[in-house]
């Protein structure tokens, strides 16, 4: 599998999975030095409900448990709302610890938050163990079936839960989260009143962006954060490929990055430039403004600090490997805990992975390329053909990039209301995002100085002015949602 | 199976297919003497597409060909549209001769018409022969099945037909086919941009509808329509309870209604009143202002004729009965061809009918019941579980009859825009279907004297005028949406 499938698979950074020792220091992160104002505790309940495996046909009754979590501190009866998280792929409870904006805003909203776990992913396993052995157990995770599972819970929790019934329910996700969260109200706007879609790049598919815009924004991103930085990526590739032709260059290359597992042939210098290339694209979208560890432990703002080791392309082939080290340790080894890199290693190994790498290669065929000129990548092209082949040989499906469109509309969405689509400009998913407005009430927001969906994340003393001005428009707008839900209950009666 | 599940799984007028003998007449009638205006010749041309059998999951790519029907003489690559029906449950070719209004209006809308026909009908079989055969190969017969292979035709045409690709699509149906219109208009709004749903009951759901309203308004078109006509068919029942209890009752009862098979014990006694019962509803569907061969050859104004034969309730149980026959004799034997009347055969033993009766079984599930106070019917209520088992015993399936509120909306469908409900105030449909404006967009338009879907029908010299004017705010509708597109088209340009 070349570098293009390992892209075209890549993983939304709120994606990825992360260990439960870092979950807990995650938790921890947004309840105290971090946090600009007093912590807001985190205290939810986890529920199940039984869903069936399969909404779409009746020839099965199978059902299986979805997980879903609810705080209802602050949530009022007497006018109140409900903030739905559209979980996406990975554990529900991540994504709640990450999520500290509706825990923010629970208490002005009156709301009782919900975050309903994305099936295939966490503990929400149709088939329990077996929900990845085969394409016929994973028939039936598909993005269709998960808005299906989150129309079923809002009916269950309004006819459960008293006081429920007459309140609005808005519709938030971040990443593929906030592609859900859009296409949920697209779907089913008699469930939501409402959607905030942070980083959802939902015209990321077939020809609707140039495929090049992703790693565009990566680049600018380092070429903005350090002079001459994303030119000595750009350099470094070549560097690698000379050193690695040499007679002892796999063993000078595995030493000077301090590799795990020493370098032994050309398809392990080609994992190890996709390995490389991946960690870039990863700081990119974390590229926070402060502290944190969201997909690994980090400084604040720290592609300016791995591009403290790249201010320099003008030098030998071995100076700029070795500097290409340092950088690279900043996103693996912050703690300074590691003693050598893993190329194996990713945060892609985990069960959310494997779920969205199957959908990646069904449903969410987003393509990506570099030419090197536009990007401080190697130059790859978008392979369809060989893309479905790879797909075939790993999941034995193969992919349809044209059903996303078709079913959710592609850029012609303009009949739709209600929904908030916010972009970080450093994000490079923003290129796939709706940044600007499409109507009156289907608005962009972009946030300069943002990373991926850094609005969503709990507010801080570290945060830019412009995430910040974001975060106040997305509560007007959900305000003017609630108003308006009850002043049509009021003309009702 | 008792009454109930007969009700339960009454087909649409629409939908029941005729044989192909009534075919060649149904073509002959548009085209000749009922018609008030020189006859529109019905020239279509007979396509296939290749649709995925599963537009929901991976595992299998298994494919089926869809027929559609296309008539383009009066399309115009400039500034033209494009009608687009949306199948439901039986033959396409019938559905298209019964369809006048959208070949009566293709001039002035330049428009192309299509008719696509839904899958596991007429000749749109997914898996051949064997598509009824268990549970597991009619899986795929769903409504929301059959609104991708809408979507997914709708992509092909436009880009296999220049000129289409830049034209406004309405999407137009009958009865479930209206119900489908509507729905395509809430799911793919992209795709089409409004739809004229005519007779489509998408109320008759859950409890959203008080489930007597469809016999209550059957019994008020025989009220209606003769003095104490509906006295005497409520009558009726009693009368033939006494007389099959006497010694030679059943053979008296098959000899008066000039049965085929003589009655043997009281299962066919509730077989023959089962049977008496869905004439007296089609008719009420059927009571079209002229003549015409819908469901059978029927005179104009059916009831009317029928009610002539039911003046008077108080005359003793034989005499009734014999009344009652001369009534059914209208219905089903209106050509004089008839030598004895069949109540095992009804319309729906059709394929057609195979598969509307197991979309009744899983999503379709319309509850109906009678008191015979409101109404002229035995007592009837709606008993779930009941039903669920007979399903059970019939499919193997259980039905979901909470799902079609669920991914419809039910009654909270106002975010929507776009769609003309019309309907028939004669048509026991009408009471599940929306006859008041939700929203400037929404909008109901009820025809006094309508019977089911008459609005789709050809124009007639016998229309009431009721119809030619809601025909004629159908057009106006259709013709702003086709504006608007145009206007919005410019704007971007």
């Amino acid at each position: 599998m070349g570098r293009l499938l390992l892209l075209a698979f890549l993983m939304f950074g709120a994606a990825t999975p992360v260990p439960p020792a870092l979950r807990a220091f995650s938790s921890l992160h947004l309840s105290n030095s971090f946090s600009s104002r007093p912590a807001v505790a985190m205290k939810y309940s986890i529920h199940y409900i039984q869903q069936k495996v399969d909404h779409f046909g009746f020839n099965t009754d199978k059902t299986f448990k979805q997980r879903y979590l609810i705080a209802d501190t602050h949530w009022r009866k007497d006018g109140g709302s409900i903030l739905f998280y559209t979980g996406n792929e990975g554990d529900i409870i991540w994504f709640c610890n990450n999520t500290g904006f509706m825990w923010d805003v629970a208490e002005e909203l009156k709301a009782m938050l919900v975050f309903a776990e994305h099936r295939y992913y966490g503990e929400s396993l149709p088939f329990g163990a077996h929900s990845f052995k085969d394409s016929r157990h994973l028939n039936f995770l598909t993005s269709e079936q998960a808005l299906a599972d989150f129309a079923e819970l809002i009916r269950h929790l309004k006819r459960k839960i008293p006081g429920t019934e007459n309140q609005p329910v808005i519709a938030l996700g971040g990443s593929y989260g906030g592609m859900l969260a859009a296409w949920f109200r697209m779907k089913y706007p008699h469930m939501v009143v409402g959607a905030l879609a942070s980083s959802a790049p939902i015209w990321h598919f077939e020809n609707l962006v140039p495929c090049g815009v992703f790693m565009k924004t990566v680049t600018k991103d380092f070429r903005e954060s350090g002079p001459n930085c994303s030119e000595t990526i750009r350099r470094s590739w070549d560097a690698i490929n000379r050193l690695a032709r040499k007679g002892t260059g796999l063993h000078w290359l595995s030493e000077a990055l301090h590799l795990c597992t020493p370098l032994t042939n050309s398809q392990d210098v080609q994992r190890l430039k996709d390995w490389i290339s991946e960690t870039w694209v990863n700081l990119a979208m974390v590229d926070y403004p402060y502290e944190s560890d969201f997909l690994q432990p980090l400084p604040a703002w720290p592609i300016k600090v791995v591009c403290q080791y790249l201010k320099n392309p003008n030098v030998s082939d071995s100076l700029l490997v070795q500097n290409i080290f340092q950088a690279l340790n900043v996103y693996y080894n912050y703690s300074g805990q590691a003693r050598c890199l893993n190329i194996s290693e990713t945060a892609t190994s985990s069960l959310g992975a494997l779920g969205w790498s199957y959908q990646a290669c069904t449903e969410m065929v987003m393509p990506f390329c570099s030419n090197g000129i536009d990007d401080m990548f190697e130059p790859n092209s978008w392979d369809l053909k060989e893309f479905s082949d790879d797909c075939f040989r790993q999941w034995g499906v193969r992919p349809r990039p044209y059903w996303i469109t078709t079913v959710y509309g592609g850029k012609n969405i303009s009949s739709h209301t209600n929904i908030i689509f916010s972009n970080g400009e450093l994000d490079p998913w923003s290129g796939g995002g709706v940044t600007k407005n499409v109507t009156d009430t289907l608005v962009a927001i972009v946030i300069p100085k943002g990373a991926h969906h850094l609005d969503l994340r709990a507010n801080t003393a570290f945060d830019p002015t412009t995430v910040l001005l974001a975060r106040s428009l997305e509560v007007r707008y959900m305000k003017q949602w609630i108003k308006d839900f009850y002043a049509s209950l009021r003309r009702k009666h």
